[in-house]
């Protein structure tokens, strides 16, 4: 991957078109890939309003309605909402050639390992998004807060791969750091996302009325504490510092303005819930290694049954 | 308390619409403190429509707005929504003369203490209900199923009282057992209530629908594991055989259709629920005695928040 490597964005939710919007406005040429804002970028381009930084528009994008138009690129972001995981492989062959990276930011575990079986771990990127963004009118998107991303290779430490790819971020506005255990920062996202994503997504409340809400961030608490427990049993190279860890999660929390998770989008708007990369993915591998978590699976429960339409489900 | 005592019926809901209508059917005379149904009850009487014996209809209703005017009388039956409890010394004293029992059958725990500490422990009774029913149309109440009661004496075993009333509600159809530990039934009871109760009012499903859900199953079995739990370390005289108790009530459960418990509906219709009865008293017992129940509390942190009117509560 050279110095201006051509981007291809899949899933181009909130997350996909924020990143790829920096990217191109840093001067790299992106394509992406649409669905519900493909007219609307096509024909007027892409807003970003950001609370944090400028806002900008991009009138001319490179929108794709179907990836096998696309052609191949240097790095293939993913973004795409991990419940339509299983159209993952077919979206992405097209835009391979040998030498093509593939950065998923998805949200939970098991992303990194069905690219992987598809395509080879070799070319497999994962990292970890703490962003604050929402999708707004076709064409829109906005930019809440933070934005900053962790990234690491799938199997061994950072390398040189790595580390371009956080310069290329870096340039584009986006604080990036390449971590050498992506395992690490995957469980560490999974610490604010298992409680704050589910009960925000069940209550329909958003973090900030759960945090006012004492029983409510004591629960918050307690669900952070079992999934760091669980996070600490597996091959982690360090352990995550649990109390501290989550002082500072609940410290950023606290500092956000009424923010509404994306899964609590997803269930306002009737949109199927990430419940497998963000629930079963991590409770089977807790499971795995003598750790359950007792109210993250009773959370699973209550948001898996919310799935179920009506009776006998 | 004679064979053919005065009974006044507090808080008529369905429970003591119900169980006011049974007994006025079998001879006696019951006066009724109404709000909602009070002018439909005057004008046009009571009726239970029944899935479980014959429906009938009662003309001639004692209804009155306010227990000032009701006199006194034999036996209160208190009948009252838990979360109406602050009100319950004002509404029953005037009832009261110096032998009138005092039998609440509402959920949870901490009624009969509410009583004993406004008009002394023995006039107290208390009975768990077995019962299915809702309020329909005003003046009419629905039997869906079950009805049977088990009461006991506040302290102490059962005595002559206790087993007079027992052949009292017998004689008006209403299968009544009197027994000698009257915490131990409040605990079994609970085992149901607390799983049930607040999952159908968080999730809005029915029991039916949530025990078709097998995660939500067994949540609701693991949660009743936890109240066994708690239960046995309280002072009862003899301890829950847990494992055959719960396969009696989820069997119990599975013979119903698409029962609403009166918390879902409570919350379906927008009143507040019996959180304190049957959630935080319960926790504060089991915490006391080194049992906790970290379902039971999660549940409840969620059905509080839900409570909490928007944010900032």
């Amino acid at each position: 991957m050279g110095e201006h490597p051509v981007i291809g964005v899949v899933g181009a939710g909130a997350l996909g078109l924020y990143y790829g919007a920096m990217l191109q406005r840093s001067g790299l040429e992106v394509r992406f890939l649409l669905r519900r804002d493909f007219e609307a970028v096509r024909r007027k381009g892409l807003w970003v309003h950001s609370s944090v930084h400028d806002s900008f528009h991009l009138a001319g994008v490179r929108a794709f309605a179907d990836s096998r138009a696309m052609g191949p690129v240097d790095l293939v972001l993913v973004g795409l909402k991990t419940f339509a995981n299983h159209l993952l492989p077919e979206l992405v062959r097209p835009l391979l050639k040998p030498e093509t990276a593939i950065l998923t930011l998805q949200n939970g575990l098991g992303n990194e390992e069905l690219l992987a079986d598809a395509f080879g771990a070799e070319r497999v990127l994962g990292g970890v998004a703490y962003l604050c963004s929402n999708r707004g009118e076709p064409g829109h998107v906005h930019h809440l807060g933070e934005g900053r991303i962790r990234l690491g290779e799938m199997t061994g430490a950072a390398g040189g791969r790595t580390r371009r790819l956080a310069e290329l971020f870096d340039r584009a506005g986006i604080p990036c750091e390449a971590v050498d255990d992506l395992g690490r920062i995957r469980w560490e996202k999974l610490v604010w996302n298992i409680p704050f994503n589910g009960l925000c997504a069940l209550t329909g409340r958003d973090v900030t009325e759960l945090l006012a809400h004492s029983p409510s961030a004591r629960l918050v608490e307690a669900m952070m504490q079992e999934v760091v427990a669980a996070a600490n049993r597996q091959p982690l190279r360090q352990p995550i510092d649990g109390d501290a860890f989550i002082a500072r999660m609940l410290a950023m929390t606290a500092r956000m303005d009424h923010y509404r998770p994306s899964m609590m989008i997803d269930r306002s708007e009737g949109r199927p819930l990430e419940l497998d990369a963000i629930y079963a993915v991590p409770l089977r591998r807790a499971e795995r290694v003598g750790s359950p978590m007792p109210r993250v699976a009773m959370l699973y429960s209550l948001l898996d049954l919310g799935e179920a339409g009506g009776e006998g489900q």
